[in-house]
């Protein structure tokens, strides 16, 4: 049977949109690590070979996936090439000059509300876990980066919390700058200086 | 007409109940500071004097509704009375022998899923702004007791997400000690040391 009496043509306008409607699905119920190019491709009944040619890796298919507002590659490049001074700082802008942006808000908050549903909690935790903070460690050299990645996810989703869901004052209409200034050297502890040793 | 004709009785095992209910209904929708113990008795139904029967106070009906697995001011004791020096560590102590309770933690989460409803986020607000970081403020005798608060909160709320609701490792597994060692610094720092000066 031809791909065309299927109703799906290689390349059509909506085989991009089908292949993304797989990839979120599977990516939401079992992770990015888990989730093969072949698997999504096999979902969306296409050839393993269009996934590749409409998205070029699983790491830029998952990003499309969560629909950001920016590309966190991009974003992040000044926190990533900066070395480990000031990086705290560095991300802290970063963050906020996406947060504080009205239009990538609402993509942002449904990412975050996904946090308590099960077809958002790998979502959530790949996508800041893994592709917005996870590239810290190498361009970083952060010694244990598993740790210090969350050490900084945990500060900087409570800062998400307050600030922009609970609306809690003085955060909630707290310049910017104020904010880089007050979580800059707590970022910037979890990432470079001494952690207590880890028991086990 | 007679309390009893409309069915119900002063101190009638519902009655209790009843203000609760309508206590709930009411600070979720309008928040503690709004909603007076003479409206919550309006809206149960009841005379305001049964409310204060039943509830000592507004604050004890709030704690009351909230229904959690801990009197905060009781559990808050020994953070209270020990002054400054080594509170943020006394905090975390005592937030991890409540959420790492597993009998505790449904209750909890239930509390803090309510972020993302309206009917939850200012129970949510009062409840850890108010009711159990709040009285931090005088017993320490904080400067900005409204900033340090919200900073602790910030970073407590980010932690229950990582540690629990995401179950990020190694926080999700990692020792309570380990916890209060990394997390101790930053807490302290946000309760006693100085803050940048808030730009207007």
């Amino acid at each position: 049977m031809s791909s065309q009496t299927r109703g799906r043509r290689p390349g059509a306008p909506d085989t991009r949109a089908e292949i993304l409607a797989s990839a979120r699905s599977l990516f939401a119920a079992r992770g990015l690590g888990s989730t093969s190019m072949r698997a999504i491709a096999a979902d969306a009944g296409v050839d393993p070979a269009l996934v590749h040619h409409y998205f070029n890796s699983k790491h830029d298919l998952f990003v499309a996936a969560l629909e950001l507002p920016v590309d966190p590659r991009v974003a992040l490049a000044p926190v990533l090439e900066g070395g480990l001074e000031g990086a705290g700082e560095r991300l802290l802008r970063v963050f906020l000059s996406v947060w504080d942006d009205e239009h990538a808000r609402p993509a942002l908050l449904g990412l975050v509300r996904g946090v308590f549903e099960p077809e958002g909690r790998l979502l959530l935790r790949d996508g800041l876990l893994g592709v917005v903070l996870g590239p810290l460690g190498p361009a970083l050299g952060l010694d244990e980066p598993q740790r210090r990645v969350a050490l900084v996810a945990s500060q900087m989703i409570g800062l998400v919390m307050l600030r922009y869901v609970l609306e809690v004052e003085p955060l909630a209409t707290m310049d910017g700058e104020s904010v880089v200034a007050t979580y800059g050297p707590t970022l910037q502890r979890y990432l470079a200086e001494p952690l207590p040793p880890p028991v086990t």
